[in-house]
């Protein structure tokens, strides 16, 4: 038979047909079209691939403001220009980790969960057993604090690519709280994971009471190993680094604790140190962003992410003018509590020179600030400011008269 | 170096930190522990991978009731047992074809959607044209009509395993149509995929211009080629075989056409043809189902999925009895129109024999029958009822003394 000019009676007299016989009677046949290769049609049916013609990628980014001796600083993006809708697939997921390199190649049937400290009832968890829990399954976004725009940023994956959204399904931490018995006077918990430098993160008690998940599943199957495999403490809408991955101790304590990594989040600002822990509210426009090319004046139809620590996304607006006038945008997917939410808007360029912006309301009503709303709160000159904590401010796309996009900090 | 007994430092100063630096400073290792071969770390990055204890997959079914000849028949089950929430990975959702066993291996750029027929003005459009119009984000089922439980079905994955649920995105047909202008009296719409058959499909003109969607995103990146890559009609709540896969052409017409699989629609008893097109209400128990083991009385949390093609599912109830007493379970993820839902229900098991089951009710008040109410409606016998049109029929699980679980057809 010949490969490239597929028959397909041809075919199924001389290979499929018997094989499937021999099988069965499953007599299927896949990826013979197009003179493709022949791919083992058991591997097809087993987990489905993507299309040859779709080669979105991760890419890792190197951190020259942190450069880290002992290698354990992995950040690699998400490919936000190229994704839709509001969940990221699993496999294009992004990971950030200043707790080792190495990703844990962990056998769920040896890992525990140890709940100890300030509680009536120190506890351990095998895996089997928090399956058994009641549990519930929730669409929220995570996001690094260091998601942050710099001029030298040429793409949406560079200035915004670690964030991404996922179905978390888990126990709520409450309930195994609960089981554990929380004693008088505890006021803060700190969550471990199993990885190389076992990292830890101080989350206070109220959050952990209030919507705090133990994760085993992510988009409907057991989390990938580079998002915590087998068990990620989910703290909605709290910065990445909270959302413990490989989770394996959770201390009841009385005070807060510092950890390793946790540089971030120590200030003796009162302002700053308010602006720790939750997200938000966030917005970036993916399309048309950095490195994208309008083919002319006409319609075009600007989209991009919403999301907030604090709750569901309320509206966005977009202004085609760089922030002097804003209009309505339409929310475009569900908008879910702490998720990230898909924004639309119709837009007819005219072809000359302008920046594109998005900001979002949230549903306690806080709008995203511009950058010259934070240097004014900072007191610094808009150019110069260094913004303090998590970065949620506007981001600009300049597009030229050519229909180039390009990042409006730079 | 022994890629069996990992030392980070050394590692890093043998192979990694050298190619990092080389490769421009990015120091990452991964994959390098608990005696795994080393895997590329670009392959890691670029499109993550789940863990190697992870092992779900798909399973192709033989349908023993209608051998094709030709190897036109190609179905392959979710394994809906192992699934976390609503969302199902794409590598496992489910397929179903009579329209061609080969999977079209389309290359985007050369696809095109003709719109013909009765229209002011026929339009052809590209991929490219497509993404740029105005677009929806939503979460929907597909279910097959073939997705019936069995007396000698075993699993859930075999009792329900042809429905899974995704985010899609894309155009509503709504917009499409409108710009090639619908004339006046037309009813239909004839939907027509590229796959070896060129399957079809007629679909009321009301519901075209509703909610239906010509979709290229699913679960956050472009449909998989099983699910009909680059373009797939959804047609949210009716059965799979009018979501048309590989979409190449619509053509507006002023009636019903059969086309070459539509045995599933034609009758001329009114109250069959009623049961066509639009799914449940319908649920089912994923845990404890067919198969599973008990490991003896204590406390179990029973979970399972419910969906509706007519909108959100507004409650499921749960039967410890068999259909005696039921009591309302929690909805555990969001209620999205036209979407798996995922509930729970907490159940002490006293160890003796009984019969678990789930019904729901959606936003139209409809509540899902048993197979008892089916036999009275038809004037059949309970157990020879032949259920006609989509079947969503309660799904008994007989759970043994000893804990092992069983079908409760047989």
């Amino acid at each position: 038979m010949d490969s490239k000019k597929p028959n397909r009676r041809g075919f199924l007299r001389d290979g499929a047909a018997l094989a499937g016989l021999a099988a069965g009677g499953a007599r299927v046949a896949a990826g013979q079209t197009q003179g493709q290769p022949a791919k083992k049609i058991e591997e097809l049916i087993a987990y489905g691939e993507r299309s040859r013609f779709v080669t979105s990628t991760r890419v890792p980014v190197v951190d020259r403001h942190s450069p880290d001796e002992f290698g354990l600083t992995f950040h690699v993006l998400t490919p936000l220009q190229d994704q839709f809708g509001i969940i990221t697939p699993s496999s294009l997921f992004y990971t950030a980790t200043h707790r080792g390199a190495f990703v844990p190649d962990i056998d769920p049937r040896e890992h525990r969960l140890m709940i100890h400290g300030m509680v009536d009832r120190p506890l351990v968890f095998t895996m089997d057993e928090l399956k058994r829990f009641p549990f519930v399954s929730r669409i929220h976004f995570v996001e690094c604090l260091g998601n942050r725009a710099r001029a030298s940023h040429k793409t949406v994956m560079e200035t915004h690519g670690l964030t991404s959204c996922a179905e978390w399904t888990g126990v709520p931490l409450s309930l195994l709280l609960k089981e554990a018995g929380v004693q008088s006077g505890a006021s803060w918990i700190v969550a471990e994971g199993a990885e190389e430098v076992k990292g830890a993160s101080s989350i206070p008690l109220a959050k952990a009471m209030d919507d705090c998940l133990v994760c085993y599943g992510m988009n409907g199957e057991p989390i990938r190993p580079q998002q915590g495999f087998p068990l990620r403490l989910m703290v909605p809408g709290f910065e990445g680094i909270y959302q413990i991955k490989y989770l394996r101790r959770i201390k009841v304590v009385d005070q807060y604790y510092m950890t390793y990594d946790d540089y971030g989040h120590i200030t003796q600002d009162p302002k700053a140190s308010a602006l720790t822990h939750q997200i938000g509210p966030k917005s970036v426009i993916t399309y048309p962003s950095g490195g994208q090319q309008l083919q002319g004046p006409g319609f075009y139809e600007i989209t991009g992410l919403a999301w907030s620590g604090a709750g569901a996304i309320r509206g966005v607006e977009i202004s085609t003018d760089g922030g002097r006038t804003w209009k309505n945008a339409q929310l475009r997917s569900p908008a879910l509590p702490m998720a990230h939410t898909r924004f639309g808007f119709d837009w007819k360029w005219d072809g000359k020179e302008c920046v594109l912006m998005s900001r979002c309301t949230d549903d306690l009503g806080t709008v995203q600030p511009t950058r010259a709303d934070i240097a004014k709160y900072w007191g610094q000159p808009e150019d110069k400011v260094r913004i303090q904590g998590a970065d949620n401010s506007v981001q600009p796309w300049r597009v030229a008269a050519d229909g180039s996009v390009h990042n409006g900090l730079a």
